[in-house]
């Protein structure tokens, strides 16, 4: 197959930005990438903008125009959600419109969840699950991903050390990232004796909330091959039921099958892939994820993890720059994130080294209700 | 040009749904779509959620998979926000998606307006404004659309008595509809006499809260040429600043747009259009959507409306079986609602008759900053 080209990307310093609004922070990143991508902003044919929760967070619904109209755009613009998994939704959207005919789209995904208009985070994030079958409980995020964790330790093993062993790594990978929110190292004792926020979850388990925006610049094979870009060679999306009681606690079918489909239309399998971004906006999804990716079986994520085979340096380095855990997550910023950050460091211009050729991503909404999975090259097709 | 093919449609009736959940809405909308559109719900390959405010009305994202869980399809399913044109900016992505390769989409809107988890419906409905510039000074939308009245009779002498008779043709077009929230006659003085919200616009010349559901099941012309279906001709968006301050006042640029390249795209001119359906989410909005879909001149909207032109029987029949003001307005249902109603009346399946091989829609997000016109035929081009 031919890709779509990724030509231009640009983002915020992800963290707590109590000065900026929604869109100052969408802006930014836009701006940086149309500038990244050496075009104009005429040259932009159509818009995406990826955004969980603007109409909660912030009182601001309609931010596609928003974003358009400050842009100065009378372009489409389509505002696309799909909980945590926004930003690829939204990304994979655009690249639905370079199919349909479009030669160049600027995507951007923003969130804002510090400085609320009202309600509380957690509350609010809870509108990514199913709101009669699980919010109305009072259960948070923490506490289904906890069941999750306990019944993957419970199933097969998996230690609190192995992922405590995820944050440690991933803040690891963050010293240096001019984009994180916590460019810090920790040591696996941190974890361990951090606070308890969902049994067997604690503080240094659990991904932060954040402000920031991402944006790519997305073309035509015909643009692209003109430039110096990397490739979409794939992004591809399922869905399945959202709340946890429907479907199975330790394997994520969407994954699997969005994955099968990624493989597929790049002509690549697990082996040709030469680093990762896991959705780990809990420690145990990284796990989880890098099982239904097809990278370890299934149930052996966690000794996968204490390998070190997904560090820098190992097999397959996972989340080389930082992950959700020490980059932040802005919720509507992470999965076009990911994929700016597998294309600095194909192209050897993240701020640690990573050899390869391919990298695929995972962007997981709810707790597995929405997966995108992409795969990105540095040439267009299997070479 | 060829059109995509419009192969099932279904509704909820619309109006104040208090034993219902937004999912249960949304389903049968589904549910009767694809039974309409004479396929199984495995030969849909992909999904458009449009919804505007689940998360601030009812506490629920992610509604994309809530309805394909619920439909218990994997497929990739997406939801498009973009306030009250989120249902035509849904049924463009997914008409998107047809011509990018898929032969089969379900797109459902959906809004849920009573019986809300939290917060007011008129500040949840400002998210569809500029929420620094406009929310922030505490202005609704009722006084957004009093100023836009204000300032077209300013001008060009519009009377209250015109705003009103939108109302009164709209109520007469809704009586026997039985989807309609309020399918009754009403006379002018009742328009006039009745409350004021916003000077110059009573009760009558605002389109009520409603809940609903609206459905349409589209295919690629390869699939649709084989069934009896209306055909999409067109289906194009364009976008303008929020803030009204940013905007004319008396004229939507984003109407002008995207009408212009509907009419190139359908190879049609207003001349050939045989009926209309025209975002009436305030009286005044009609007006200035009729002139800036070019079927009056600039200012004449009062006038046209009082000729009689508008009514059936007229040149131009507008909002034929009720409009937002007298079927209802759930505001992420409303843009597919008036595809459907185009569809029936050309196929003589509305409860009025309405002769014509045309029909066009205009759906407008805020006070003009999203825009989508859709062109409707009962064949596959200009015939």
């Amino acid at each position: 197959m031919t890709g779509i080209g990724i030509i231009g990307y640009g983002m915020t310093k992800f963290g707590e930005h109590w000065d900026r609004s929604l869109r100052s922070l969408a802006v930014e990143a836009s701006l940086e990438a149309i500038k990244n991508a050496g075009i104009t902003k005429s040259d932009i044919q159509t818009m995406y903008v990826g955004n969980m929760s603007g109409g909660s967070f912030a009182g601001q619904e309609h931010l596609a125009s928003i974003v358009a109209g400050s842009l100065g755009l009378n372009c489409p613009s389509v505002r696309c959600e799909a909980a945590c998994a926004s930003g690829a939704v939204t990304l994979r959207s655009a690249s639905v419109a370079i199919k349909s005919g479009y030669d160049i789209a600027l995507v951007v995904g923003v969130e804002k969840m510090s400085d609320l208009s009202g309600g509380d985070v957690a509350s609010t994030l809870m509108g990514a699950a199913d709101s009669e079958w699980e919010g109305f409980t009072g259960l948070t995020f923490a506490g289904l991903y906890a069941m999750i964790a306990r019944a993957h330790m419970n199933k097969f093993g998996t230690t609190q050390e192995q992922l405590a062993q995820i944050a440690v790594i991933n803040h690891k990978n963050a010293v240096g990232n001019a984009y994180a929110q916590y460019p810090f190292p920790i040591k696996i004792e941190d974890v361990l004796n951090s606070a308890m926020v969902a049994d067997p979850l604690t503080l240094y388990d659990c991904s932060p909330i954040s402000d920031g925006a991402a944006a790519i610049v997305l073309a035509s094979e015909r643009i692209a091959k003109k430039m110096d870009p990397t490739w979409l060679l794939a992004c591809e999306q399922a869905n399945d039921h959202v709340a946890l009681h429907e479907r199975s606690l330790t394997e994520m079918k969407s994954v699997k099958l969005a994955s099968k489909v990624a493989f597929s239309k790049a002509g690549l399998t697990q082996k040709d892939i030469d680093l990762a971004e896991v959705h780990d906006c809990f420690s145990i999804n990284e796990i989880i994820g890098l099982e239904d990716l097809g990278f370890c079986e299934k149930g052996r994520g966690g000794k996968f993890v204490e390998s070190g085979e997904i560090e820098i340096g190992g097999a397959l380095p996972v989340n080389a720059t930082g992950g959700l855990k020490a980059i932040g997550h802005p919720v509507g910023a992470t999965g076009i994130r990911q994929i700016i950050d597998l294309s600095r460091l194909l192209k050897g211009k993240a701020h640690n080294k990573v050899d390869g050729r391919y990298g695929i991503s995972l962007n997981v909404g709810g707790t597995g209700a929405t997966a995108v999975t992409s795969i990105v090259g540095i040439e267009n097709g299997k070479v």
